[in-house]
């Protein structure tokens, strides 16, 4: 045996006593909520399928670029990790041995957000009751791998014990949601939703780009080949989205920047994007159209919109080459919204009727640019600490920092915006305890009653993810 | 009865038992001291007329841009809050419905300053003692209104139950300081005095600046359209306002950029903007000269001068058309001060008689530059944190970002920088407490003894703002 | 008597008392490892020649400059302090004048990591047990300069009885090294290295650049009026540096530009460089290209490479004119890690063999910038909380910031980076107490067992500088 493992029923509270029994008691209130999961990256196909998932290794290491990315840093390569090099050329690693490497170093994650999801995952899923090390890897390996042949691990079963209301998936606008449409079909009672993430027809600098815009002509009838047909495609397609249920739309764009550019201009630098004859600031304009044009639809179909920007994509050129997107060398940026946002602002930021939730990873945004402008302006609102900040410190560094001046009622509650499926519960988990740690500290330091921080607790872990997301469903 | 209402006695102390009680005691020996506000915008009318203030919502919420924004931004209109239009084509809201529609989302403010600052008032002025509610709405708009009737609700009386030891607002040079002269002749001793705040006739982009520098001719018998004229005339300007007890300047532009130009230069940029032939990077030189041309001045005039720069004013067009200016739509920019500021300081920053106050919305900047600035030139100074970050939360960043560099007494206590008079005193209470709560932290860390503590706690709350303003009545 | 002076067992524990405790029993544990010391700027010459050092005013507050720079910023001229003019202009000051000044405001250092500093060196280095105020000032003059007179207080004393296992300077590649020598030469076992910091002969706007490179060929017989040549030259003084004990290079440019230019492009860069027909842009290329060639050099010899950029040196014209360079007039500048490191990490990167150490003055990089890319490319690690920020707060900041994304392993544990001798165990002290009381918390929210956290805690304050820095002896 390893160590013991346990999960404290205090941890992530506020070490003073006085302050912690208030946290207790406000998280006792929300403990058992429904999970409302408005925002991530699992795969449809998962719940559209039911098959089991794979080794431990397969479900939890190798899919998850938090911890292949600390890894790598102390020297690992990804191929020992079970990342396959874009061209296949390497052999297949062994699950049993990436996960043993793994093992081996779970100090790495000593203090990071890593550790609370797996160590949740690990008891709670698995009912592991020995640290993960060196030692314990190989019986992890089998007590995972064969709890995950059971039928009560499959991904409905653990959809449904995990205790998930509604989970929102992202697919490009080229998706044909079949495994959507094979969820809402089958009896099933799951409700999992698609989003609308259009930067492969939207990004000039995303791969296939022309070809991207030219497929979204043919799966709606339209002429993207023209402005108003490209724009009429969207309409359709986001429509179709909506159909599987999608309640929100989502942007990774580089920067913040949007345009409102007038309809000749615009269509001017449609064409000039399909014929391959446009610069950097062409495409940046475009993306930045895009975004107002993204917001006006939202206002005829009532799609919620999500920007995400400030990424520096890929990073290094030769992991690009050697490995692909999304092998955690994405790295943020500084990045402006007050400019940025003003031409859209200015277009459509009084209508209430708009919902645009912003994320950051630029966490000197918060006090200066992100609260003041989500405290007064009525179709924008605060989406919660994201990726690199998505920890206990990033939340109370978010909450620290928004709360004086855009309140709570600005602010979304929890998205987990995860691949990995089992880290959804163990992340809103933390997401709870540091919320009812700081709505503690602030009743302890005689700011707020007890009574009015249970009503807040409430509403970030339930009650606002659904409003802003507008996960109530209707009478169809 | 809604919920009752009280102030707790060991508010925005640290909970650490141990730790709240040092801050109290540290508390103990300023809570009694007279109130300094050096800076703000309250109407010197008030003090002058002593009439009457309004009702609940004319006094409390309508003039409170962080009331009425936090509302606008969870989909209320302004117009139902009592602002008028620009162009007064809106009926005039009700008085108490726009009071009502205030206390109904109360709970919006939870968390937030504004909640603390207004529950100070409601107890300590008002002396209401349940909560505002919807239901207690109109029995909180019908004791507020008949209180002010009463004498001892009178500006005056207010002032000085509020133990306000002097309180200056701030005008333009074109002002003529009627209510000032009014107060200085009246019988009543409460000192009420002015600051120079050139903005109007020194920033190209101010509504109407042409006019204005033609004005402040008029006003000081000078040819403001030459250079040498121009200056004198703000140098006559600013002797008058220090007749009327101003002992500072302020100067609120959108960045901190300085400029010491050759005086042929600066002459051929002042006739350009004469003749309006100028575009933005003129008028950002211009404001940037004249901030070194101030700080001149006031070797000579002795007035201390304040730097509030890096708001984005105005920032949505469709407000600013409909409703003007100050409508809560100002939004912080990042900002820069170790480049900007190098011009002015390379002129005149060695010269320990000046006495420049530095502002910031943009928090990056506390340890980045303005702590190492003001830690080691003699004639900077670093104003309390501002506007947004003016709360318990901003109150730490800013000590815990500034000490290490710049120590207490490169700082200037707080300044509330209100035109909501009654918050004066509940702000000041905040800033004691959380400014408390920091040394007693320190003493409980075996940073400092609690006696150095102590003669900290009073530097900050009462000496160190008398001096930087240099607020010492003199013998005449 | 003044006050008295003793240093609380407990000093910078969090006060609540079960966080305490378990901070306490952590510290314990590394309370008494040796001090490693892998970057700083004590003179070799002190051990070398181990003469005793002068007064206290020459030991401690003169060569301080975060002690005179504080006194200047309140109006105490340089002068008054023991600073010398460049010019030779003034007269001294004298050495007990200067120490009085300084007894009399040293509480303007209340707060800041100078005080902790100073009062553990006048406690445990000189037994002193009264305060320093303008009442003990000659009684702290007095006693330190005979301490200072007695056979124990010799730099090599100093250096044995304060427990430091290696300390490493820094020089430039002109230097001779001597000093180094005699100290490798004596019977003395102490272990002083030095580190190569090229800055005079890779910086174009360094005083004497082109003399620099000229001094640089002659001393290794190579051509430096090539580039070739140049870079050889470079290659053979870094081999001589390691021979006295270097492991490691330091670069202090005022941005972290790189480049990775082509052979050609870089020669003809250069060649204009020595022409001296050069722009602001050449300058800032050179230096950038220079960083990437310092990469390679390292993966040859294995010098561990340090960057500390970020600093607006001499920011003031008048007091670089009359006192020189590192008067305390270096300000942070906002700094940018993700696109100026890329050309360098595209070349060199992802070689685990390569060592780059990363230092920032600008925290809004930690988290957005720093954190995300120490905690993947395997050649970054993060150096400690720099400068400014080395204080309880700023190593707060620095693991409340960069421990979610780069956990604790891809840090270096602490540096001291001083001139200031004495300082150096004071400061560690502060270091080991506060990542205490940071893994006490995490403790205590049950994030990291106790154990696990005696784990960490031994590896920042020894395991991992020593490894980062490769000091552990070989055989040689």
């Amino acid at each position: 045996m390893s160590k013991p493992l346990e999960l404290h029923p205090d941890r992530l509270f506020p070490p003073e006593p006085g302050t912690r029994s208030i946290a207790r008691r406000l998280h006792a209130l929300i403990a058992d909520k429904p999970i409302i999961s408005p925002h991530g990256h699992t795969d449809p196909r998962w719940f559209a399928g039911n098959k089991p998932f794979g080794t431990a290794a397969e479900l939890l290491l190798t899919p998850d670029h938090y911890l292949f990315r600390m890894l790598f840093s102390q020297g690992i390569p990804l191929s020992a990790l079970g990342l396959t090099r874009a061209d296949g050329s390497a052999e297949m690693a062994d699950a049993r041995e990436c996960w043993r490497t793994f093992a081996e170093h779970y100090y790495l994650f000593r203090g990071t957000p890593s550790r609370l999801w797996l160590d949740w995952v690990f008891v709670n899923v698995f009912r592991m009751a020995e640290q993960l090390d060196a030692d314990s890897a190989d019986r992890y390996f089998d007590a995972i791998g064969e709890a995950l042949l059971q039928p009560g691990f499959l991904p409905r079963s653990l959809f449904d014990r995990l205790n998930i209301e509604v989970l929102a998936t992202t697919e490009s606008p080229l998706d044909d949601l079949r495994h959507h449409a094979a969820i809402r079909d089958s009896e099933w009672q799951g409700r999992v939703i698609t989003a609308y993430r259009p930067d492969p027809t939207v990004d000039p600098d995303f791969e296939g780009f022309r070809d991207n815009v030219e497929r979204l002509g043919e799966l709606t009838g339209e002429s993207t080949d023209t402005w108003p047909g490209y724009l009429t495609a969207h309409r359709i397609r986001r429509l179709f989205f909506k159909g599987l249920g999608a309640t929100s739309t989502d942007h990774g764009h580089p920067t913040a920047r949007t345009a409102d550019l007038d309809r000749g201009v615009a269509e001017r630098l449609f064409q000039k994007l399909l014929s391959g004859r446009h610069d950097n600031d062409d495409a940046e304009l475009f993306r930045a159209q895009m975004l107002t044009e993204m917001a006006r639809m939202s206002l005829d179909d009532g799609l919620v919109m999500q920007i995400h920007p400030g990424s520096f994509r890929n990073h290094n050129r030769l992991i690009l080459k050697a490995y692909g997107r999304d092998k955690g060398f994405d790295i943020p940026a500084r990045t402006d919204y007050v400019v940025a946002l003003k031409p859209m602002l200015d277009a459509l930021g009084l209508d209430e009727r708009l919902s645009i939730i912003l994320f950051t990873l630029d966490e000197s945004t918060y006090s200066r640019e992100l609260a003041p402008l989500a405290g007064v302006y009525p179709s924008l609102k605060l989406g919660p600490a994201w990726w690199f900040h998505d920890s206990p410190a990033g939340m109370r560094r978010f909450r620290e920092q928004t709360t004086d001046t855009a309140g709570f009622y600005n602010t979304v509650g929890f998205n987990d915006d995860t691949r990995a499926f089992l880290s959804i519960p163990a992340r809103h988990d933390v997401a709870r305890r540091v919320d009812c740690g700081f709505l503690a500290e602030l009743v302890a330091e005689h700011r707020m009653s007890e009574e009015e921080a249970a009503d807040v607790a409430v509403d970030l872990a339930y009650t606002l993810p659904r409003k802003a997301y507008k996960l109530d469903r209707g009478p169809c």
